[in-house]
């Protein structure tokens, strides 16, 4: 292999690993605020939200990295896919941390207890989520088109699932109206877990389409 | 000006033409969702929803220009910022897109009429974000450092109406449980609200980098 391919291989290598750690931190800030939320534990709420910098200087990292490639490798094709999902992979991750940090500092302003079948709904949830964004990097990781395309198949599950829980929520609400401020932090936590639950779909979609060159999405891209 | 050069010039131009393009549909979109709930016009509100594949279609053409234009011209430095800012204006203004959306298709799902009150604190912060993402654009087209700088700069305002708007809808549900349903609604309109507020200032920091190099966000980048 000549010295321009070794550093170009070299490069996407250190672009897949900067996503993977992006990944599991994703994952690990979304399991510690279900955690913080299951135990109204604040405390581990703030260091969450704290924690949430790596997350973002590790998304520009990936960003400066991809785009300082292509500008400097100029990859036709093929070759240009890797950076550009690598780049927008790491948006969506990204994002997926900042959402586990809203759910973490709400946490802390949820001066009430929710109710038990409230807070009950919101952990099943959170655990689907949790395991599809799981599921996604280990299919990125693998390099996994198969495993890509099941999480991106079974999307509408957190869909329907997260209109169960806010069924539940909207019901509770309704019942009580003295409910109706924890009630809203229970509703915008479930909200925010749908939204990582599309996150890991946009994430499946790439990862699929870095592999195969299919685009599950019916988007126009490149 | 030699050929290249020129070439060069006329895809910097039509990038930002697209741009430009696409942020004059957001102003519409979302103008446009906030008369539908305004007036409860639910047909309003569908063709807002129909119409959002355009944006979706702009940002995609951003965004393989942009790469494509890396790829082949390899700029460095400052010529790497007009792209680079393109392509994240673009996914900005398409995330303004898909928040009106969502606002307009609330509306023909509230079966009942918000309150008065409710309808005009949403009216008040729906004007002045609209009125921030169009001064955005203005300065984006005038190349306006300090027009961005001041949207930038005037962040806040809409986060503290949406903190009143909010604590309006609150009080509306904790008084009165049977408003639930609607009040959701209201809430998850005042939200994309002020999501579509975030973007705009996003938009203001890359207006602002793009022509000055400075970055006002205090994030690492290029």
């Amino acid at each position: 292999m000549d010295h321009t391919l070794k550093a170009v291989d070299e490069e996407l290598a250190a672009l897949a690993r900067d996503v993977a750690e992006l990944g599991a931190l994703a994952v690990s800030q979304l399991k510690d605020a279900l955690r913080a939320f299951a135990q109204r534990d604040a405390e581990l709420g703030r260091e969450v939200a704290a924690r949430d910098e790596r997350l973002d200087a590790l998304d520009a990292a990936v960003e400066r990295n991809a785009i300082r490639f292509i500008a400097l490798r100029q990859p036709m094709a093929d070759d240009l896919r890797r950076p550009i999902t690598a780049m927008k992979t790491a948006m969506n991750l990204e994002r997926c941390g900042d959402l586990a940090k809203n759910i973490a500092k709400r946490v802390g302003k949820m001066a009430e207890a929710p109710g038990q079948a409230q807070a009950e709904a919101i952990a099943d949830l959170g655990r689907l989520v949790a395991e599809r964004l799981e599921a996604v990097m280990t299919a990125y990781a693998a390099r996994d088109a198969s495993g890509a395309l099941e999480v991106w198949a079974r999307d509408e599950e957190v869909d329907a699932l997260h209109d169960r829980v806010f069924a539940e929520i909207l019901a509770c609400m309704s019942r009580d109206a003295g409910q109706a401020r924890v009630c809203t932090h229970l509703m915008f936590i479930a909200k925010n877990l749908e939204r990582i639950g599309d996150h890991a779909t946009n994430v499946a979609e790439m990862v699929h389409y870095q592999i195969t060159g299919h685009d599950l999405s019916g988007r126009p891209k490149l």
